[in-house]
């Protein structure tokens, strides 16, 4: 066994929509899904594990430990498609453990019937902006034009999607599934950046009609603007010092 | 399954010649087989992926993905040698991985009865020439003979040909196939070397008796050109700028 | 065969506490158990190779040579709980290596019906402390209060805990053993450091109610503060002739 | 597949002496073993393959093409111990993969019956020497004192053994097989060292009594010498314009 589901429940949505966002640039991917899972009072119904993640184990603020693993959840609407939910903190950490999770994940999406794939992440830009763009890539040019209806930015230079997201996209096209992946625009250097994870969400809530309560994720934006001003001063400080330094430098050249 | 040839139709070649060109250095060997299934309109028969290929999937220009897979041609010709060509845009990312896909493909040589192995890639020599050439290596002293009347350059020091191109002429040696590798003198630093492609192309135009038509391949070239000459007075601004330097550096000494 | 375990003879503790300390950061999980297996004269039970373990043979100062290994003990106790331990050189090189051979141990967990688990390692912080801790992770809020009686500290921030003595707590945790994995506060750059090893070891006697004699101990942590001492003698002196090279350094400014 | 053996005949030796050299600093364990092949004129009885090999072909002085191998010899001989030999241009390039390619060697060890394992290196110390020893480490205290009669030192700082050389001798130390590793003294930076190749070879001229000819590698002792003269005569140079750059650099200090 190197990538093991293990599932508590078994899945009785009807063709859902399967989504998937896991560790990544900017925990974009993982505290979207999450934060879906939780708003929207989903039902946790197994969990994945895999020889091919990190070798480590989490110690939580209440030092408990936990193995890494990605968490399975179900939600049935009555007014609207079911879905399913796949989050967590990590992927693999081999080329090969890329492939192996993304093949098991992939069963449970042929298990579970989906009737469409959406799978999330961050693309760092190496620029801090007010409006992060959702940018998004599409199994077919057919899908590209119904999604485009839901303000998603498909005019961007992303070359590839690397880890879970990618492969997945890729494997559900080669399998005939409609998909996208929605990749929210960040700095890069955040290690969570829920500015851009609110962008994302409000393209998710236009693509499945949903209504999300953006409260919890308001104050976490707050907290991060604070911190990234923080940094920016301190950026700037550093340029002047930088600039200072530079004309020492210089100084013996004269 | 860490590799996975996916035929859509049966091989119903006879004894053709195998020709093999994947990604690599200056994309020689992808662009020249790619170039040839084009021209020679050679029919898709099959695909060929593996979770030993790097993670990620491919955003076309029109933002629709694509795993990273390499694809098979054969072509039927009345008056001359068959044709099965593979080539594509991965090659393994671990060194057993690299054996693993060269042995799949194997699989498919010893399936057509293959009657010769061409595999094509790129020689790196860090200088830019006006008339790239073609370098040979071969499976038997007396094969070499034969290539030789066709221009291509036995007397150089290439000392080992890493990854497909290699290992397929080298088993393919060890069972008894006559073949070459051919590989298009490039300066190493290109992403992609039509030039260099174009003198592989005439190499195996007069090996296997063909007639191509290089109009396009021509326009690439051009194309190459200019960027290889920006390439160069950017160097030789740079040169200049770090003579200036130099001396500046040498200012404090005196 | 990646990993094997060859057992001379068969396990016959009751409900033994599981004790794993392997090679890593101070050699404080290795040497703690050595110790305890040494003077606690445990009996020798079987021995654990992989092929995920660095390839190479110590040579011994005697100059014969040994393979990697881990050694398996039992110590049967009439008046307090059974022991199982398994100590030794080496631990996996790759993830999935880390992650198979922490299978192959939990294997031995599960067959001694294990009563509790106790992993031990080195945290490494960069400062040298004059009484080192011994923090702690545990698997449950429940084992936490019960071991925080044995002046554990519960109060740090160890954020993950690589290799097996994180695994094997984390599958442990997961298979409803409860345990607790002890890292000895170390500096992080001493190869050996028997201060903290003794730490862990105080703490160890506590939770299992034994009477360890710390004669031979004692004379390493000597040896190893002279050690110390002559490091940070040679790490002040430097910092001395880096304080001169600095105004040196500026001397061409001014 | 990931070590093949394929044998062209079965060996029919008694107990032999097997010993191995492959691919490694210096290239001293290849360079001896594929001298004693050649200059007691063995009987070549077939090869070895692996996946876990560098994933490339060599292109010999004639252009032909060569996967990496190792090549199995033996020798039957009517007053003396018969001899098997593996010598070959390839080690694993994993962990993994070092002792997967050691297991299959052992295989051959197993079925040769073997009376003995002699295992062939280099082990760099920076220094260049006049007169390179041989370094031994072996499987127990009662074989090494057999080995010391033959002019092996015993006391050195070796300590581990990296690769084929140390893990056979490892295993066939567990398995019961008496056995000595042979490491020549080489600076390290050499690609190959004839010298302490001729220091090895000597040794085991001793050890299993033979009578060889060293012309030929005298020869490449003496050419490696003027290789070795001019490099430390560029050292030299360099030693001195390195001196006079540091009184350069010294000299806006004063």
């Amino acid at each position: 066994m190197t990538v093991r589901l293990d599932m508590e429940k078994e899945l009785d949505t009807e063709n859902p929509v399967f989504i998937e966002g896991l560790a990544g640039i900017g925990h974009i991917g993982k505290t979207t899904v999450a934060y879906l899972a939780d708003h929207l009072e989903a039902d946790k119904v197994g969990e994945l594990y895999s020889h091919h993640f990190p070798p480590y184990t989490i110690v939580k603020d209440n030092k408990t430990v936990d193995l890494l693993k990605n968490n399975i959840y179900q939600l049935k609407r009555d007014d609207a498609r079911d879905l399913v939910l796949i989050e967590g903190n990590a992927q693999a950490s081999t080329p090969q453990g890329h492939y192996e999770v993304a093949a098991k994940i992939m069963e449970l999406v042929d298990e579970a019937k989906a009737s469409e794939i959406i799978t999330i992440g961050g693309y760092g830009t190496g620029d801090v902006v007010e409006e992060p763009d959702v940018f998004g890539a599409v199994t077919t040019e057919k899908v590209k034009d119904e999604y485009s209806e839901h303000g998603i930015n498909m005019d961007h230079d992303v070359g590839q999607i690397v880890g879970a997201s990618g492969l997945i996209l890729g494997i559900g096209h080669e399998r005939d599934y409609p998909g996208i992946c929605l990749l929210g625009e960040t700095p890069g250097f955040l290690l969570s950046d829920p500015k851009a994870t609110e962008a994302v969400l409000q393209s998710i809530e236009k693509i499945l009609d949903l209504d999300i309560d953006y409260s919890e994720l308001d104050e976490k934006v707050k907290e991060s603007q604070e911190v990234l001003k923080k940094l920016q001063n301190l950026k700037g400080k550093q340029g002047q010092d930088q600039e200072n330094q530079g004309q020492q430098d210089l100084g013996y050249i004269g």
